[in-house]
């Protein structure tokens, strides 16, 4: 039996799409092997690796000037990688703080660059981000970053942060593929697959291409733009399995009917889980309302001391993964793409039934 | 209908293991979740990973002041990490070539360190290793990297290079787990996990405790031993469909007797191709004896425009992924942990039958 998989990532995925990998596991297209045991130089798994790229790039509307990555190591990596492919030692480099996954970028790259946090919500325990007009970006940095979403905090920028000239650079790990998006605003933006797009273990990364060809001589090459790109993400042996997976999962994406689809389901989840916290009293969501998230919701109850009986009832229930961050403590329910309207209508239905029973 | 796949990597895993995935896929352990839908730091996928890294450690007989690291990026991305763990700027370092990959690895180290090339098989078209006491080590050096098994030209040490009191550093990617192994006398040794190990993705380092903590400043975090020792490999989001597979392999090697038996199967299956191959006057490898490789098992054809021919027969008989490296043509059988002695032998026997036919 599955159950109601709230995780924040890795997280749950379409039953469809596990169902399809389990059925051919042994043997992918006939081939008598599993996808997992064939050369990624092979024409099968080439043919994955490029109908992923061209899923993705139809669903997001990635124009012909942007490179698609596939790459290893994480958003963690990338925390790195973005400095050391977009910077020279000495540069400028902006960053918006609105959380535990912005202050892990600011602090790996300031291993590489001049780090200015033109914005940070630490005053409202990052329980907010910045007004768009109130952003200064300087003159001449290198690029912005900002966190669209912070997993933890449950804190999502509802607007493009404004970067003018300066490219502007967004870890999107956990909103990537949950709405539409305009990629042309971006310099690169990138997101471990591990909540909407697959698996852990597979990094993407979409990099407008006036921007590769800079990094740093001393960049470890599976971390170079330009050496990727160039190698069609395949310098070395890539994650195969995963990269098979994420493109079954673009193809679930697609057959549900693309992002705006996904937008729609995703707004109409996370308004059913606000409106129900908000109004019931036993519930708290800590964070200003247009800062939202539509993908991560922590809560509060009025009494802490039930948070455990919580959980194992939710347990009991089929209601899994609502702890919340062990940084945080509290509860969260992710509710990413492949987490569907039913599972959130019945975390409603126990939250109602556990405020009755206990409140 | 299972083929016999002598795949170079990613290659083979046992039907066995690729069973038990299959029959857990979308719901490990009762959870109802897929071992990929679950927090890597859950207390199931906790026990995945701390299980594999008992059975590494048991299977090698890896003493207690080395760390075991599972990362991502695979053995390229280590071609960075050592020197970026190891050097300082302006240290120098030693490297053995003996093939392609050796010849990669001293690429990229060259971005960091002053790279001595102590011996270079070239004069031979890398079919040799350097005699065992030609090799004269630098006073000083910051360690001695070598490549174990070289899986393009097949070609693999049969001795551990004596570097005395500077650390031996070895790529084990491809002869990792195939017979047993004096972890005491490296400093540290590496493998991709798509060879012997699992399925590509995921990539293990055995590095000795004093040797940790001495990472540049700027080393990617993903990329610094001592942090991700210090974080059992979870610094961040691990691959953890990869780890866990990886696991579900070693308890396969253990079950099948441990690497004393993995080495038995290792070197029968491959003393029974070298003797068909040296004994059909068809075919020829061109590799000296010494050093020829128990993994990766390069042959020619005597007249190569049968090469396609070949293949094309090959396949219809169930015999798969025979072509050469790309870089090199020609033929190859990679015959790691999971190719049967029973694919041996089919391949031995339509070798017969080629060369009977088209000789």
């Amino acid at each position: 039996m599955r159950v109601h998989n709230f995780a924040a990532g890795p997280a749950a995925l379409p039953l469809e799409v596990l169902e399809r990998a389990q059925s051919e596991l042994t043997d992918f297209n006939g081939l008598g092997m599993s996808v997992m045991e064939i050369s990624h130089r092979s024409k099968d798994f080439v043919a994955v690796a490029a109908e992923s790229e061209a899923l993705l790039r139809e669903l997001l509307g990635v124009p012909d000037n942007y490179a698609v990555l596939f790459l290893q190591g994480g958003a963690t990596g990338q925390f790195a990688a973005i400095p050391l492919n977009l910077t020279a030692p000495g540069d400028q480099v902006d960053y918006i703080n609105t959380g535990a996954w912005s202050t892990k970028a600011i602090a790996e790259a300031r291993k590489f660059a001049e780090v200015n946090v033109i914005a940070d919500e630490q005053a409202s325990n990052y329980s907010t981000t910045p007004a768009a007009d109130t952003l200064r970006v300087t003159d001449g940095a290198a690029y912005l970053h900002y966190t669209a979403n912070e997993t933890i905090g449950g804190v999502e920028f509802g607007y493009l942060p404004e970067a003018g000239d300066v490219p502007l650079v967004a870890d999107l790990s956990s909103t990537i593929m949950s709405r539409p998006l305009d990629v042309s605003k971006f310099g690169l933006f990138y997101a471990g697959a591990q909540k909407n797009l697959g698996p852990s273990g597979i990094t993407v990364v979409i990099v407008r291409d006036d921007l590769l060809g800079r990094a740093r001589p001393q960049t470890p090459s599976v971390l170079d733009y330009a050496v990727m790109a160039g190698a069609d993400s395949m310098l070395n042996t890539p994650p195969t399995f995963g990269w098979y997976l994420l493109g079954l999962n673009l193809q679930w994406v697609r057959d549900t009917g693309g992002v705006t689809a996904m937008a729609e389901r995703n707004q109409r989840k996370a308004e059913t889980l606000y409106a129900a916290i908000d109004g019931l009293d036993f519930y708290s969501n800590p964070v200003e309302t247009r800062s939202r998230s539509w993908m991560n919701v922590p809560f509060l109850l009025a009494d802490s001391s039930l948070d455990q009986e919580f959980l194992t009832q939710a347990y009991a229930a089929g209601l899994t993964n609502l702890e919340g961050h062990r940084s945080v403590g509290g509860l969260r329910a992710s509710i990413y793409n492949a987490t569907s309207q039913e599972s959130v209508d019945a975390l409603v239905a126990f939250l109602k039934e556990f405020e009755r029973t206990h409140a």
